[in-house]
């Protein structure tokens, strides 16, 4: 079971907008068998969509397409898809009044554009979408399956969730593939590589490994493929018990999921709660956090302390402690924790004070350098760790360190 | 002059990473005069990337390739390259170097996996990257050039801006592309569409428009090609001149920048301040604000109050204005702006309060409605939005909500 993946639109090739529709699709198709075997983005340009289309015809059981089907004219899909199938365009009535639904309950006009989006090939069977104004379209050909979708995320995700997976799922008895996550945080990439040397060797044929670093994140993926799912899954937890024993220190979660997601756990289960006090970071942690469902239920709030002021007033940093060591420094960490925690009255709290760059750094304290605490009713604790890299990267950097002592001091406790 | 970009690696295809390279790859190629015609993704498979080489071969004069370059076992790249040039792996002396100093730098021990990493095939020209251990390759076949990076995003630019941009401007000469991004707020695609027929249909032949919306921002990119740089400038300049006749209240900004960043540039120029109370949007309107660099120079801290004791006694929102209100209303709102204000002195301050999902929705107060308000000393004004999107949706919907919001105070002033 093959598949491709095509994305239509000049904004993803002259790198203004970041593809993030084929990933996601590129998930959900994996997690029902497909093998994605490739990816192209094309630009919004009639020859080259219908080049692609052609190309791919016969060398995939499903071909997923998506852009290039808004009100604009610079968007042109359905219209060569239309000729590629040699069908006319022709109004679908079920789509009309979603269209027009959707514009009531919104309280905008319906205006001409806006009933074109229920135009579609005769050639395609439409599929609603409740989110956005353009339907899906489903089309086959030389025992390819096409399937054309918006380019807005969520409007995709709604027609892929909606359509495309549950008539994929009929239509194609699944062949099994299992991908199983290890997360790991504390050991560079090539350091994780040499302590897993003999372990890689002796996995068994099956089984396939790989080293996905995201920020000092390390996930590891074990992926199998064969015939007998239970198998398969057996197979795949001993290896896993394995990897527990070689390097129980760094895993920090057995199944796909991020830090933050994994805190957040944590602090459920022993129901605790926490809090941030930022510098550097500038909320990102928070909104990390709070980017999880659920986080009201652990997380309290934060104190975002740009200016000095701020670690002072809110947070009490003794004005002298800031003077004496520089608002970057292991005891301005610490007193912000605990300012932050006293303040707002959580279990645990987090914080962090470096520079991310790109000015700021001396040669005492260079760009990169951050001191990240944990307070908690056992005490504070502070690291220090220094990157080398861009405000975006390190700041990202900063929180996954920052996350990861809290981690620690959550499972000490 | 055609650029086609390949990355390699299965956690893009099975959507565990997202394709950010790509991006950024063909950003920079497009500034230099490059059309990037089209990006492939492919497994780490020794069939598929050899596959992939011979069929961009003489179809681009330019081929970037990342990933695969990694020191584990799965990260065979460097391999089939060798192979695709009918090469053999020797060790690159200087390359070598680097990687002894870069490891002594960092404390860590070298392992023979780091030596190999010095290894490159006889056939390539070695791109020193002093961000990681793995170097860049440049060769060169059938008049295409082929250049293959490490998949890591900070090592990869830095060989881009080190090494290929500068060579590949030193051997071609630059063809004429312009772009130029008008940011807009405030109007959906399909009526801002409307609104721009008449523009569009009297644009210039070599001036082509497209619409990039994301998450309330609509991206206005008018492309103009040709070969005479200062005539192409001047007529893209009265286009956007039109432009601004035609929408004047819905251009924030004629350059391409996000709103956060236009927020930060008035507020320096008027020398002034802010801060924010963040209740749904949990800390990501201050993570939006702190990512551009300089942004302390007008952004002095943050509360972020999740927990509503946090909006009673921080930000002294009094209790019986959450009780009869609720927590998320215009009256709460605004007094979390006002207190914010006060609290971290600043001349304006933003607020969020709304319900960004899955969960908390009733019939009154649905998933996806936020109030937002912005205080200065003209006074506190807030607005209501509703999205009916996802989580991670709402809280991006919400955040440019409302830094538009500030953007018009700010205006106004």
């Amino acid at each position: 079971m093959k598949a491709q993946i095509i994305t239509i639109g000049d904004e993803l090739l002259i790198g203004q907008t970041i593809d993030t529709n084929s990933a996601w699709m590129g998930a959900e198709l994996s997690k029902i068998g497909f093998d994605v075997s490739r990816k192209i983005s094309v630009h919004d340009s009639y020859h080259d969509i219908k080049n692609i289309l052609g190309e791919v015809t016969g060398r995939a059981d499903v071909v997923l397409i998506t852009g290039g089907l808004g009100p604009t004219s610079d968007d042109i899909t359905k219209k060569v898809l239309c000729d590629f199938f040699n069908s006319r365009m022709v109004i679908n009535a079920e789509v009309l009044s979603m269209v027009e639904e959707m514009m009531k309950k919104r309280g905008i006009a319906m205006i001409e554009r806006n009933r074109l989006q229920a135009e579609v090939p005769e050639a395609c069977r439409a599929l609603t979408n409740a989110r956005g104004t353009a339907p899906g379209m489903w089309f086959e050909k030389e025992g390819t399956i096409f399937i054309s979708m918006p380019g807005i995320p969520y409007e995709m995700q709604y027609i892929m969730n909606e359509h495309v997976i549950p008539d994929l799922k009929k239509r194609f008895s699944s062949r099994c593939i299992i991908h199983r996550n290890i997360m790991t945080y504390g050991a560079p990439e090539a350091r994780l590589a040499e302590m897993l040397t003999g372990f890689e060797q002796s996995l068994p044929e099956c089984i396939k490994l790989a080293y996905l670093p995201n920020y000092g994140v390390i996930k590891l993926r074990l992926t199998a493929t064969g015939e007998n799912k239970n198998l398969l899954e057996k197979t795949v937890n001993e290896q896993v018990n394995i990897l527990y024993e070689i390097i129980p220190d760094l895993i920090f979660s057995a199944t796909e999921e991020s830090l933050e997601s994994f805190v957040g756990r944590s602090l459920r289960k022993g129901n605790q709660t926490m809090c941030t006090a930022e510098s550097c970071t500038g909320g990102k942690i928070a909104s990390m956090i709070t980017g999880i469902p659920g986080s009201s239920e652990y997380f309290k709030g934060s104190v975002i302390a740009y200016d000095n002021n701020i670690k002072e007033e809110l947070l009490k940093v003794p004005r002298d402690v800031i003077r004496k060591h520089g608002a970057v420094s292991e005891e301005v960490a610490k007193r912000m924790a605990e300012g932050a925690r006293r303040l707002l009255k959580t279990d645990f709290s987090l914080s962090t004070s470096g520079i991310a760059g790109p000015d700021g750094g001396t040669r005492e304290k260079p760009v990169g350098l951050v001191w990240i605490a944990v307070s908690s009713d056992r005490g504070t604790v502070a690291e220090k760790h220094l990157f080398y890299l861009d405000r975006i990267a390190n700041i990202n950097r900063f929180s996954y360190a920052a996350l990861n002592l809290l981690r620690k001091q959550i499972e000490a406790k």
